[in-house]
């Protein structure tokens, strides 16, 4: 085990969180916000510190990086970066115990979007801000980020192939351009340019500019974090229609985009997994819109909530502009089914992904064949492509650990005695990484009632969810460190 | 397509079913139930009939009978022995709307025991022993009956691994002795030796001769209709200990019995299922007691409930002693939990079955080990014996489709506009052949309330649920019925 290269990567990752909480610094300084301008100056000092050490340990690292290296660094990386940045929050005063500011921490990292702050005015608003940006850095990934800007010394295209596989959602990571580092590149570009074009039609709207930027982040990393206390409900439909279709689009695959630079068009349009993805956002816009509007009572309301809301909820974000526990079992049941799908491989957004989904599907359906056809050899395919079988069995091992997961994460929160819609919700919310669910945990209420225990489960669960289980599991696997 | 010899196998079912309601008719003319003979009489005519009707057709059936065949002969079969089946309980007047008798005939021969009869009392006593023995026909399957102890006119190997492979639960059917037919008629006999004790044992407490027959029908077949409205809460706890015990046993692989018998107790101790089995009961049962004592408040009468409980809920049987809809959320999250894993496979439970969640454990640790170690070639064993990857696929294949069915139904019944707890448990209760889910569904209450087009779903649900999805989705796609 290569734990020096590992240290080295973990370096990095601080110095550059450390980089990116200078702006929320200024907000603080600028606001006259003295707790939190403070607590941000001791915390990017302490991130300074951390990764000075890291450096100095991680002299003369070795070569030998594999994909082991690769899920553990990502595993470790993710926490490190979830435990100190979360001190802000514990030191400003604004979520004053541990546990709570590293559940908030690590909804943000992982762009969950799941609170325990019960009110969020009196909130400062460099906290807030940090917060909010935290969704953007994880959306993409910070090591995405790292190997597309920072030149690590000696970056070979192993390491960027291991660590960019274990970070990047999705049963496969296929390179862009030949190699991995300009993929990365590629990527980061695109979301960046998408961000700033999200940015632009807010403020056009008439966003005042805090909340735009901090609500761009939340729809950019299919976060959900808001800057009021009803989310985006009191925003006006313009705004509210805008983010909808951003959510959208940051929860398609980005090297859809890549194509479409390329002027790919055909092969964007014949993608299986994006066609599956719009037909499933279509149909269940009308469904939920013909069951609920008795409540609003005109077309335009009922597909603007119904839009948003599904936008919402199939991105994995968790913004609401309605109290979507009050519709009735149908539209909550629709909603269920989409925290599970998840968004698109490759996106910001989480979930199981509609990759996988579609993966799935073909399998069974070769399996049926073959029960009625037992000699018929039959290759499952994708965009015309042949799928490897290894991806087929890693993809079926996969869904059943998001499975026995979920089962064991609602056995192990349902001490504190919530409903089981509660409990059942509470963990698709926080595995899924979109935020709020139903009952105890709507999108009027939060997590705050939960005791430290179920919190910090559901701190694992964002992460694994996040990282898409296997380093998460790799991370809480003994033997996984010894060998070798 | 081989549909004469499909016909010739209806036709045989049908007559094994009329001769079966000869019983039924006999107690209603001796308890003097006008109304429940006269119905016996004529629908004991009606399966006569329909069955000369299908030897006719089945005149000159040709030999070919493939594993598709098998597969609609089985769904085919069981669809047809329900729905004339349940015209007792529509003629009688017990049971005036059909869909819902067909919904009670259904949950009997899969040995659900889902009702939707609200008062047991009014009932004739010949219908109540009806409904109890569908249990025990459905519970090791009629087709394995018929393959056991009829002889279907030039029954070949070919034919009888086929119908055996379709009707009998788990991933994979093993012969016991050198040929299917012999291995059926060695499963019957064990299940009927089993059924004799498990009735013996009932006298012995001083269970009237009828409730202990239906009863045991109940048991055997990990049915759980009771002939009294609180189930089982009125016996005395020898009669619930002694039913716990043998819902236990009839939850066990028959082979285990079979080996019993051939003295080879060294397999039967080592079986990586049958310890997976009871290791899950005997941790429930702690942890499920723990979690109740403070309402009972004696160690005798918590380790009773909770024994009962999850014994009953484990092998789907779903009789009750106590409302344990009432318990704490922790120890219905248990129940729900055993709901999906279900009993062992070659059993006469239902659910996921044992072996298929070790199947699914041993691939999923596979996969985590070839991620680390990419150029590792693993196979998986169970009981030191290698498992065929056509079996893994399948098992994988099954496990999506499980899920998927659960998914479906979910939304589709959540027009009914009941609780999500209500909603998720019918499905898992119905799907997994238990009986009795939570909130609306619970011990105490039943399935009247749900709509027709819900108890249609959820009747599907118990066949797909029985005869292990795939005869019921071959038998739903038109183009398996096509082709050849």
């Amino acid at each position: 085990m290569n734990y020096k290269m590992m240290g080295r990567f973990n370096g990095w990752i601080l110095l550059v969180e450390a980089v990116f909480m200078i702006p929320a610094l200024l907000i603080s300084l600028f606001q006259g916000e003295r707790a939190a301008w403070l607590s941000f100056l001791f915390s990017i000092g302490v991130l300074l510190c951390l990764s000075a050490i890291l450096f100095l340990f991680s002299r003369n690292a070795t070569r030998d990086f594999y994909a082991r290296e690769g899920l553990i660094c990502v595993g470790s990386s993710w926490l490190l970066m979830s435990a100190v940045g979360c001190l802000p929050f514990v030191l400003s005063g604004a979520i004053p115990n541990y546990i709570d500011a590293l559940f908030e921490m690590v909804s943000g990292f992982t762009t969950t979007g799941a609170s325990i702050i019960t009110d969020l005015n009196p909130i400062p608003r460099g906290i807030l801000y940090w917060r909010s940006f935290s969704h953007w850095l994880g959306g993409m990934g910070v090591l995405v980020f790292l190997l597309a800007i920072v030149p690590v010394s000696g970056q070979s295209e192993g390491y960027t192939m291991h660590l960019l596989r274990a970070e990047s959602p999705g049963p496969d990571v296929g390179k862009l351009v030949p190699r991995m580092r300009q993929t990365a590149a590629v990527l980061y570009l695109c979301y960046v340019a998408l961000s700033v074009l999200n940015l632009i039609f807010l403020l056009i709207g008439g966003m005042p500019l805090f909340d735009a930027v901090c609500t761009m982040f939340g729809t950019a990393g299919t976060g959900g974090f808001g800057v009021r206390n009803d989310s985006l409900a009191g925003y006006s439909p313009y705004l509210q229609t805008v983010t909808a279709v951003f959510m959208l689009l940051f929860g398609i695959n980005f090297s859809c985009y890549y194509l479409l630079l390329l002027r790919q068009f055909r092969s964007v349009i014949r993608d299986e997994e994006l066609r599956l993805y719009g037909g499933v956002v279509l149909g269940s816009v009308v469904l939920i819109a013909w069951n609920i509007y008795s409540i609003y009572g005109n077309l335009a309301d009922t597909l603007r909530h119904s839009f948003f809301q599904v936008s919402s909820i199939i991105t994995t974000t968790g913004f609401a502009t309605t109290d979507f526990d009050l519709w009735p079992s149908f539209s909550k049941a629709i909603l269920m089914i989409l925290m599970v799908f998840g968004a698109c491989a490759g996106s910001t957004g989480g979930g199981l992904k509609f990759a996988r989904v579609l993966l799935l599907f073909k399998a069974l359906r070769r399996n049926m064949s073959q029960i009625l056809h037992p000699n018929k050899v039959k290759l499952i395919r994708v965009n015309g492509k042949p799928v490897d079988e290894k991806i087929v069995a890693n993809t079926n091992a996969y869904f059943f650990a998001y499975i026995v997961i979920i089962v064991i994460s609602i056995l192990l929160i349902s001490f504190d005695g919530f409903s089981i819609t509660t409990n059942l919700t509470a963990v698709l919310a926080c595995f899924n990484n979109i935020g709020p669910g139903l009952d105890a945990v709507g999108p009027t209420c939060n997590f705050s009632g939960f005791s430290l225990f179920s919190k910090l489960i559901l701190t694992l669960d964002m992460l694994a969810g996040r990282l898409e289980i296997f380093p998460i599991l790799v991370l809480l696997n003994p033997s996984a460190w010894k060998r070798g």
